[in-house]
């Protein structure tokens, strides 16, 4: 057989429908767990997958969806762990013949991860490495992920998969409510860039509300990533129907669904709770041999809270990173982190989200505090009360992890240089968590010129690579410079962001108050420099979200770059501004009209004809 | 002999000296025109230039200062102005025996030109025209516009031996006072901008006050122009002892300042009241045969008014066109022009200059008013209040050519387009003038795409070629069209601005009001697009000069962009402003600060190493 990834480029491909149905026909008890009839009743499960290949499966799913130690301990059978996982690859395997592809299946693992649960982060991690290792060895040709509910147990999952089983493709399936959202709160579209910073090889949903439903969300995942997509069905909501668990959707209503989630993008589909081979023989008679739709790479950087997504790129809205969670010349501030306090941390997060920043930064460095636990703490706090997706901040490699660890989102991390050692320490922590960073253009020193600080850039990209990132993984800071110190190195700040989108079409943000530090007027000096590094191509700026003028002047440079189609959101967000005036002034602007002058600018546009 | 302009990349050259004090020595009555000897004493006059040639001078004078009609009329000679003009010529020649250049000299006409004087501008181009044309058929190899006191009257000067003596090159020199400023008020940059307006290819100074305050005034122009530059000093200012003019300088005492005067970048120097051979051997001595100093050219389009030069481009001070005095749409104004009144004119020109406007666009245009008339009187009566450079600007070439015509200085004219009749109707008028002129990106339609403006930009700059003018002429306009109507050509513009600076160097304006045009917050809109503008490169704006926002942006903007060395215009600006805030507030900003934060801008910058 071609390697799975291959195959999905030409072909849509059919995955099995349910295992449990058809093992309770032969006999399995409620409640019982079928992981534990690999070992006791191998020809039944066997049989279960030599129907679905029947029925026209590309892809067995191994019956291991509960065999992690965890959940094979309510069995007292953990200790079989290996032997179950083993067993249950080997008889889809034997099923298989070699023709369908064999997923080895991983569930949620039966608690809920700190700190809305007990069980660690890193235990998760531990438990999902374990059977993933296990598949992996039993020579499994993907691993799939299903039926999660929570974004963080799939980051958790998707940790330990990579690291038990690196290598092997991985399926990730999330499970949604009928609203299109997931009981951790999360939209399709922010699943989508949290997978994505795992590069997970296929992402989509299976189980919950049935095809109907399930259609849009598919629908929202194809327009929001490029990543293969597959859908696994269950026949329509469960129905309690003379004691017993029904469900409503025959196998021709559910297949009935599969030219629309081709339509959508789908490039597996198969079926969950409730479906039987019949199912997958209708699905897969429509389907099979059918091309998969193309769908265009987004070539945006997303980053992403639990439950909020903001892209980065060019055509995106402008990302103002709010600045202020930074203790940096605050005393109080300061002192509240000194003491292990979040409050402080917590009203500038909701002060800033308020404010409209888009993404907030995280720094929480003051002197001999304990930085990655105070990083963990605020990423938790600020979490409780804000949906912002969080840019997290520290030059100690240590704080990084502790945020990212706990950050149930796609964290962007600020930042990594072209220094050797800081790219080794920071860059596989990008890569673990599957967070974006922040590739700052110095290196030993900070280059003057635009042409040498993309030489750090190409240095940083080269880097990534070799730790596993894309591109799409990294937005570059290219240094705003103060201008009263390092005039033409400012300068070339604006020819780095031109050359950087022109060149790579990578994503740009700069520090902004830096700029304007030791001249008078700062707001006017750093607001005008970012109306000029929009018009360069730039992304988004780590600044002050409390400044009137910047919002405004971030809403009418985004008029002219491609930012505001029509210049809807200029419109609508003017409409709470007023006109901005020296202060102290009451009136319009600095000295009166001429006699008989018209209005600062005529009621209509000149036409070229007037002008000539 | 090579052609003079292709020995003047070699060698400096050495001018004749005086040949009034010659001929008084040779029987030439006090107040006797010395012209007329070229027909009554030839031999005398002969001898004077054989005497210059044997001194070392490369180039002899003709003896024909005062030889126009005009001038000779005062002796009732004007009948004779063609056989003393080609005696001049035939004796200079006699002498020179094929190793001096024969310049055919021109001086002033003799009266002032209107509104000062009552000859005519267009009379004084026909005086000189005749002459110079008589000059030119007597086969001169240059001609010599000395002693010009009157910048208008250069002008006229210049035009008229365009015209006469099509193809012969021209050497200009003015004369300035001891302060290095000319009667007519213009100091060496204005002129040497005047001057190049007209493609002089030699510029510079003769006669006044002798060579150590002519030096200053040398250096001056060696650094305004990379145009070829001579210079005549007399023998120091006279003074007159026992009844007698007497020149205080002796030859080596004059003869010292030679290798100053080549420093500064003379290509050719003489003496002229005063000086006798020995000065000028002594002076050949010192220079004959040394290479001349290298300028470099500028790259700017310079305007001026008669006393105040204004460079637009890359490097140079952002340029502010005041966009008010305009009559669309303004009742009052436009009822004041059609009565023929220029006070209401004269009021905005006054407030616009002293609002900071760099150049005043003037649009008389109301319908059915003689505008050619009405912009004579507003060139006059600006010129009168504001020594701000003009940009003339209709719709009709004989407008225009009243404006150019009058003005003395050199204007920006608004406009030309792609459009074959107006490029054939305008652009002579260009040449004519010396002036320079604005190039609107449109044709027949107004292109979306830069690539298309620039095609737009490339048939003008063709046109301009084909009528003798050169790139440094032309400043583009890019077409700031309006974002809500086209927002993509809109954007456009910026990377029309981009394009034309980094492939051509060329100089951009754009028109700024009508970009915003039908939006909310109108100023925010065309000051942001005006940041993002100076970022791509552009040179200046037609726009509303009473904006303070726009003043700030721009200074802020100049930070960035290599307008303001060492942010020295920005700081010493800023002490007069103070901050902008949404009209009706107070205080600083938008929301109080969060507890314990400090003001929205650090007191320090973030190190690089403390923001990785
Ligand atoms: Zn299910
Ligand atoms: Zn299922
Ligand atoms: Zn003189």
């Amino acid at each position: 057989m071609i390697p799975l990834l291959e195959r999905l480029k030409k072909d849509i491909l059919i995955l099995d429908g349910s295992m449990g149905a058809l093992l309770q026909g032969r006999g399995l008890p409620p409640g019982y767990a079928p992981d534990l009839w690999n070992l006791e009743r191998p020809k039944d499960i066997q049989a279960v997958h030599a129907e679905y290949r029947a029925a026209g499966s590309d892809i067995l799913l191994t019956n291991t969806f509960g065999a992690s130690r965890r959940r094979l301990a309510e069995y007292q059978a953990e200790g079989r762990i290996r032997e179950i996982n083993h067993a249950g690859v080997e008889l889809a395997r034997r099923a298989a013949q070699g023709k369908a592809y064999i997923a080895g299946d991983i569930g949620p693992f039966g608690s809920t991860i700190a700190p809305f649960g007990d069980t660690t982060f890193e235990e998760a991690v531990g438990i999902f490495r374990e059977q993933a290792s296990i598949l992996a060895e039993a020579g499994v040709d993907l691993i799939a992920i299903e039926t999660m509910f929570d974004i963080q147990e799939m980051r958790a999952a998707l940790i330990g998969v990579r690291e038990g089983a690196p290598g092997v493709p991985i399926m990730a399936f999330m499970t949604y409510n009928a609203d299109g959202i997931t009981d951790s709160g999360s939209d399709p579209e922010t699943v989508a860039a949290v997978l994505e910073g795992f590069s997970v090889e296929i992402m989509g949903l299976n189980c919950s509300v049935g095809p109907e439903a399930m259609l849009p969300v598919l629908e929202r995942l194809g327009r929001a990533t490029h990543t293969y997509l597959g859908i696994e069905p269950n026949a329509g909501l469960p129905v309690h129907r003379d004691g017993k668990t029904v469900y409503p959707l025959g196998a021709s209503e559910m297949a009935s669904f599969a030219p629309a989630f081709a339509d959508a993008g789908a490039n597996i589909v198969g079926g969950c709770c409730g479906t039987t081979p019949d199912y997958i023989r209708l699905i897969s008679k429509i389907l099979k041999g059918r091309p998969p739709r193309l769908r265009t790479p987004s070539p945006h950087t997303r980053i992403a809270s639990r439950t909020r997504v903001v892209p980065i790129g060019a055509g995106a809205p402008f990302v103002l990173i709010g600045e202020k969670i930074n203790p940096t010349g605050k005393k109080l501030f300061s002192e509240a982190i000194a003491e292990g306090r979040t409050d402080m941390i917590v009203a500038e997060a909701r002060k800033e989200a308020a404010a409209g920043a888009h993404a907030l930064d995280v720094n929480v460095g003051v002197p001999l505090v304990d930085e990655a636990l105070m990083m963990e703490k605020a990423v938790i706090a600020i979490g409780n009360v804000v949906s912002t997706p969080l840019v997290i901040d520290s030059s100690f490699a240590s704080a990084l992890e502790s945020g990212l660890r706990i950050y149930p989102g796609r964290a962007l991390v600020n930042s990594v240089n072209a220094e050797d050692e800081r790219l080794e320490e920071v860059l596989p922590l990008i890569r673990r968590y599957g967070a974006s960073v922040i590739g700052l253009l110095s290196g030993d020193d900070i280059p003057e010129k635009a042409i040498d600080r993309m030489k750090n850039a190409e240095k940083i990209l080269k880097a990534a690579e070799r730790f596993g990132l894309s591109p799409r993984d990294i937005v570059f800071d290219t240094l705003a410079l103060t201008v009263s110190a390092v005039q033409e190195a400012s300068r070339q700040t604006l020819e780095t962001i031109r050359l950087l989108k022109s060149e790579w079409n990578a994503h740009t943000v700069v520090g902004l108050s830096n700029v304007s530090f030791g001249l008078p007027m700062r707001k006017t000096v750093h607001d005008t420099f970012l109306a000029m590094a929009i018009g360069a191509g730039l992304d988004g700026a780590i600044c002050d979200p409390y400044d009137p003028l910047l919002h405004q002047t971030v809403a009418a440079a985004s008029l002219f770059s491609g930012r505001d189609p029509e210049c809807r959101v200029f419109i609508t967000k003017a409409e709470s501004w007023t006109p901005l005036v020296p202060q102290g002034e009451k009136g319009a602007a600095a000295g009166s009209p001429a006699p008989g002058a018209s209005p600062a600018t005529p009621d209509r546009p000149l036409t070229t004809r007037e002008r000539i």
